[in-house]
């Protein structure tokens, strides 16, 4: 303690940063003359894998004041305010909300029952965006399909008056491959089954655990509209089906949704930002959303990405100068019921680029974190920064903490800032450790809990640490050459 | 295959038993002179390890075909006419069903939500027995107790009301001793409530898991009735209640349950012996339970105990000379809702109890398995028995597969044979690691995926191998000397 006030007592805030109890303070070189970026870098890296408790603390409140925050509710919107309320405190500029309408989804009172060979309740979830039943439910016996594809396969009118089921697992896989290899059943496998005559879609749960909960998510519109009332089982339930099938019984059940939508409701993106010092015009743009599913508190989907871009940006506006562009936070709304096109396709991502599209060609760079709270593993930089001077600064900062060098520039960074990418900003990926994510992902089991703290801490440490380096450079990461980093 | 041939073809079934594909035949010492009880444990121990398929095909085909079997179900009395058929068809005698008549509880439609501070569903579920609320729900404020002592120290009158709550932890312990010390929020914690004037009964799930899944059980009557609407919300739920009450925020829900009783209903007990050789009235009776909570399928509460013990005594059965004595099997029904004494105190332990009550003298020893899939670390013998040669016999054959002496002799034996124990038959304890058991345990994730085959054939193999040295003992475990073992 005492070593700390006299090496940090009379200096500014970045010094004040680095005096956390219990880590060593900068080294005296870094009193001698104005540290280097990359120095800076480390600085920040090493002050959040010590332990900042920003992020954890925005988990906590924001899951534990507003609960879930589907896309439209009262929840979500009093997420946002309270939101923006904290960046101001936090001392974010041009903090403000940035409303736009929505048709929001409702999940009413859902039940699934199995009804023969013999009664069992099951544990399921309508899919996002799909239709109710009828008051008394749908009945019917059940088709099974172990692939998406074999449900494509079948001829049209051959589940005519049947429910259609897809039991397909999804593979648990790092960089969450498996997912995207799922998820195709869900989205499009409504349309698929009606096509083919059937009266409801089954979909085993989209997720790699092992538990009886279900994985909801939303389904594509087709003519304007979710095709058939659906729900997701969880993976138990899929097992149970399967086996019965192969004991030869016909399983036949009984669905029943209340679900039902709003026309006239709205969602928000809230924007914060830490203006550049030299070039603000020239914007660093994270990403995160604060809605969430409905049946969990969007602890990890995405409570934590909104925490890990909040904190890691806090973290450059405490430094005792400003990076050269600015960094700017956008807490995304109605991300979850993401759709490509209205209606039902108006989304934060989208109102995003619709808002600002005269600012987006001097949006230099983008990210985006939305794969919950375990440790980045890799970092994969835009094809025009892959390799060369900037991209071996970030590896050599990066590397301590246990992240790779990205094979390939991602080609994808996420539904936020997706439609930013489109329309020509370059993308960023930090790739988390997806192992544990989709046991959760989409359920009701989405709570604070699973948030894992010290990988929280290290997620921010990545973030702030390459944000910084971004911001404060020069690189022109549109362009096909590499460019020098700064200075 | 064929050196198996040549050692093993013109023999009994003994040594049919030892030919497991892939598995060394029995020695060939074992030609020579009739095995004497401790190598035929050996024997059984080994092949049950070695794989022996009845165990997991019982609980696989038991939870799949019946599913949910609550006591008084059809689904409980269909499990039971299939039990005693596929007991006759394993080669089982005096295999017959004993019904009893039980007040069934029936789940009903049920919800939960938070609706202040914030709006956010809930998972709950009514406890057992519990009484349903009126048909719009209960809705109040709730007051949080931290442990159930807590509760009991509050002045009547001062939960009127109100909706009391116990938010006590469990703590994970191999033996279970979290559970005990636990539970009696559960069983007691109505009436607790009631007493102060509370107007509904909140408990954090009794369970070591930290999923959005509640842990149900059944709870105490009082002059006839369970006193209050009464629920457990899973722990994350729990969490999230002290969380908004450390922010300084008033919880309040509403509470809705559609639970009901049938007071016509009937449960059953499945007998089946192997009969004793030489002392056939001697009877070594081994429990478990066909019942199971209604949202799971009751894979480790209690298929896998039914499982364990059935093909234990199969193994038993196949030997090519009977044990002395007489071994049961006994499965029973009813467990879930055991309540100390009737109305409500129908269970099949006391049926048992009821119906053989002139054999009971004869009952030489018991053991119950309700404890899961995982394995057995210890085992404790009755004070008769727990030193001397045939204890050490036991350890002789059970250390090699991991199992340890208790420190003591049992103190309780279960639910099931629990009313045979209090009538003075001696029990022996075959020691669980619950460690996991009490994530699972009353929650509807009690499913299939659960088990593990390995652990499961470990069951199979101590309860084989010590079953047989009692049941093929002279051994009086009733007495206070240690007998030495046969022959």
């Amino acid at each position: 303690m005492h070593h700390s006030r006299i090496l940090c007592g009379p200096r500014a805030r970045l010094l004040t940063l680095l005096c956390i109890p219990g880590v060593l303070c900068g080294a005296p070189a870094a009193l001698a003359a104005p540290a280097s970026p990359e120095t800076v870098a480390v600085q920040l890296r090493d002050a959040a894998i010590a332990g900042h408790d920003i992020a954890y603390t925005w988990v906590s409140e924001l899951t534990t004041r507003f609960g879930p925050r589907p896309a439209g509710s009262a929840n979500e919107q009093a997420a946002a305010e309270w939101a923006a309320a904290r960046l101001k405190a936090l001392g974010f500029e041009n903090v403000h909300i940035e409303t736009f309408p929505i048709t929001a989804w409702v999940r009413g009172s859902e039940s699934a029952q199995l009804v023969a060979p013999i009664s069992q309740p099951l544990v399921a979830a309508a899919l996002g965006e799909s239709p109710p039943t009828p008051p008394g439910g749908i009945e019917g016996d059940v088709v099974l399909f172990g692939t998406f594809n074999e449900l494509k396969a079948a001829a049209p009118g051959s589940l005519s008056g049947k429910i259609a089921m897809v039991t397909q697992h999804m593979v648990r896989a790092q960089d969450g491959a498996g997912y995207s290899a799922a998820v195709a059943a869900r989205t499009d496998g409504p349309q698929a089954a009606a096509e083919r005559g059937a009266i409801a879609f089954l979909l085993r749960s989209v997720g790699t655990d092992s538990h009886r909960i279900a994985h909801t998510g939303t389904t594509r519109y087709v003519d304007g509209r979710v095709p058939l009332p659906s729900f997701a089982l969880s993976a138990p339930d899929g097992d149970q089906f399967e086996r019965l099938a192969a004991l030869g019984q016909t399983i036949r059940v009984r669905l029943v949704s209340g679900a039902s939508y709003r026309a006239d409701a709205h969602s928000q993106n809230v924007i914060a930002d830490v203006r550049g010092g030299e070039r603000p015009q020239e914007i660093v743009l994270l990403g995160a959303h604060l809605d969430s599913w409905d049946q969990g508190t969007g602890a990890i989907d995405d409570g934590t990405g909104t925490a890990i871009i909040t904190a890691a940006a806090k973290l450059i506006r405490d430094l005792p100068h400003r990076p050269r562009r600015t960094v700017r936070v956008v807490l995304f709304g109605s991300e979850e019921v993401a759709q490509p096109a209205p209606p039902g396709g108006a989304f934060g991502g989208h109102a995003y680029v619709t808002t600002h599209q005269a600012e987006l060609a001097n949006h230099v760079l983008t990210g985006e974190s939305d794969l919950g709270t375990d440790d980045i593993y890799a970092v994969g930089l835009p094809k025009a920064a892959f390799s060369g001077a900037f991209a071996d600064t970030v590896m050599r900062v990066l590397t301590p903490i246990g992240v790779l060098r990205a094979e390939h520039p991602p080609e994808d960074a996420g539904s936020d800032v997706g439609p930013s990418v489109e329309a020509g900003v370059p993308a960023f990926l930090l790739n988390q450790d997806a192992m544990r994510y989709f046991d959760i992902h989409h359920t009701p089991d989405d709570t604070l809990d699973k948030v894992d703290r010290t990988q929280l801490d290290q997620n921010v440490a990545a973030w702030a640490a390459l944000v910084w380096l971004a911001a404060d450079s020069a690189v022109d990461f549109h362009s096909h050459e590499a460019a020098a980093p700064h200075p």
